[in-house]
């Protein structure tokens, strides 16, 4: 240890900072998820300011409800005005839009399924899978009728709305082509249930497990589209998925397997299309260095999944090709950090 | 639901991203720990550069460490260059001065501590903080002889000396004035050992439970300040702290009772200092809209004490004058966050 004070002086650049941040990051993911569950969002968009008010809104404590809205002061959900007991909180533009339980583009639900006991439970040992080079409990999250796909359809359905309209205007769904649609693994349905809304002439069938199909087909009655939106209860990779159609929508679903498995899932694709059809695969997507742009889903498919990847535009093409699609285009869905991969069958 | 392209236009303002963002920023602080117990950082400063060199130095799957490393060149502590199994991982600046285990500045090991079982689980159920108004399990972290203790007396020592540093430069320790200090819930007692490092003519008393202070006297001797480093082991509210000290240090202690205990131990430290003598508290001490400099801290006693606090300056300072102490000057130590209290008995 020195004993001069010239030692003290610290080099301009170094920083600690972002690794006590990351070190302490758990307590953001907590203290959302903590006002959301409490519903402090919502108390101050129904009009208390106070820390007193809100926690009487919210049935907490005061002094639970002036610390964690401190807390989401700083981490810019909130806004403060004044001190003490007197002090208003008000929301932040963006919490405003997203964390309102009253606004149309809330988003707060979505923390039932990113912070859900399964999620939470698979991020508690991060060496372990590293270690292991896959989730502790391999697959789980994969077998039938697992209730984290209940959860996913219903808390992701708003996330996934922005994505799927992207998508909708790049496959020119206002023009209006009779299309039949197969939506796998559809989750909240959302990608097939707006194809459906921007193209009247579209028909879409969902294939997911029956409890999460529910779920979609609320959503496909809430856009008015019932008429036009049937499902197929089971396992995308076993049942019967039908023959001659369009297009074959794949979101956010071959991440989960190995390339063997995605490869497998892909055949069965390319017998269900008619010739001409398209398989559209929604993915992050990587480029070839895997971390742009920014790739840190990968990481939840080694905790989550025995085998699963976020694979790069250049692997999935190689998997796609394999199953028998002759020409595969990426097309990125900005500004969301998804892909689109369109798959032609000849 | 919209039929017309027009409403695909998400105004240029409004960003989930940040809120997205919060929700999984459980996995930041999961894979920066899981990276310190696997040794990546130290496996790639020692001379492993590829996924499968770092796998088998840290004895791990390279599936994993290629997902994971590429989570932290995504979150900035690691650079990539390339792609495939030939891509080389190297250190940020950063991350070479603060995780490489070589390194003095070394900070890894504050995982140990800040992410504790005991931290985890005291944070697992802010809701239930939140609506309590304090932690669940009711002072258990105040318990006698609770390991956090020895665990933050290891982990922290690196980050303390830093602000340490910075109080011995505000109190002119060098000037070597005969000071006897006392050393209150000294922890890794880094405040005492380096004001006797930086004065030669300081003699310390620190006060912890037994277990603690192992780590701080292996501290004083690595100091090489043994000789003028003393101990008393036990609860700092009970024990018989002694008399006419020079300066009585309360280094981040006070914020983890309520303002009736603060006062409490603070009528106990005055009783304890010579006329003319200072108490040092060490605190974050928010200003009085308690968000500003970035106050996140008050969170973690939220959660993990019955009634402790992060407090303003201006209630350090009225709680002192209750104790008996006449005046009370608060400085920033900048360009760290901390600020001291300087208590005058007269």
């Amino acid at each position: 240890m020195s004993t001069s004070t010239d030692s003290f002086a610290m080099p301009a650049g170094p920083d600690p900072g972002e690794i006590f941040s990351a070190f302490t990051a758990f307590h953001r993911s907590g203290a959302l998820k903590a006002a959301v569950e409490l519903g402090i969002f919502g108390a101050i968009a129904g009009g208390a300011q106070t820390f007193e008010a809100i926690a009487e809104r919210c049935g907490a404590a005061p002094r639970g409800v002036r610390i964690l809205a401190d807390y989401l002061v700083v981490n810019g959900f909130l806004t403060k005005e004044g001190a003490g007991a007197g002090a208003r909180y008000a929301l932040t533009p963006d919490a405003a839009i997203f964390l309102d339980p009253s606004s149309p583009a809330y988003m707060g639900n979505a923390v039932e399924f990113l912070m859900s006991p399964t999620m939470l439970e698979a991020f508690a040992d991060i060496t372990g899978a590293v270690r292991r080079g896959g989730a502790v409990d391999r697959g789980a999250v994969l077998a039938p009728d697992h209730d984290i796909w209940v959860r996913f359809a219903r808390a992701m359905a708003g996330p996934a709305l922005f994505v799927a309209r992207l998508l909708a205007i790049a496959l020119d769904a206002p023009a209006g082509k009779p299309w039949k649609v197969l939506d796998v693994a559809a989750g909240h349905g959302m990608f097939g249930v707006t194809l459906a809304s921007e193209n009247p002439n579209a028909r879409v069938v969902a294939v997911d497990w029956n409890n999460v199909l529910e779920v979609a087909r609320e959503n496909a009655r809430k856009a008015g589209i019932e008429g036009r939106f049937s499902t197929i209860p089971g396992s995308a990779f076993e049942v019967d998925l039908g023959t001659a159609y369009d297009i074959v929508l794949i979101p956010n679903f071959l991440h989960h397997f190995d390339p063997p498995g995605c490869e497998a899932f892909l055949r069965r694709v390319h017998a269900a299309l008619a010739p001409g059809g398209r398989a559209i695969t929604i993915e992050f997507m990587p480029d070839d260095d895997r971390v742009t742009p920014p790739a840190a889903f990968a990481l939840v498919m080694l905790v989550a999944t025995p085998g699963g990847d976020a694979y790069t535009a250049a692997e999935l093409q190689r998997m796609a090709a394999n199953a028998g699609f002759a020409r595969n285009e990426v097309r990125d869905l900005a500004p969301s950090f998804h892909r689109a991969m369109i798959s032609y069958k000849e």
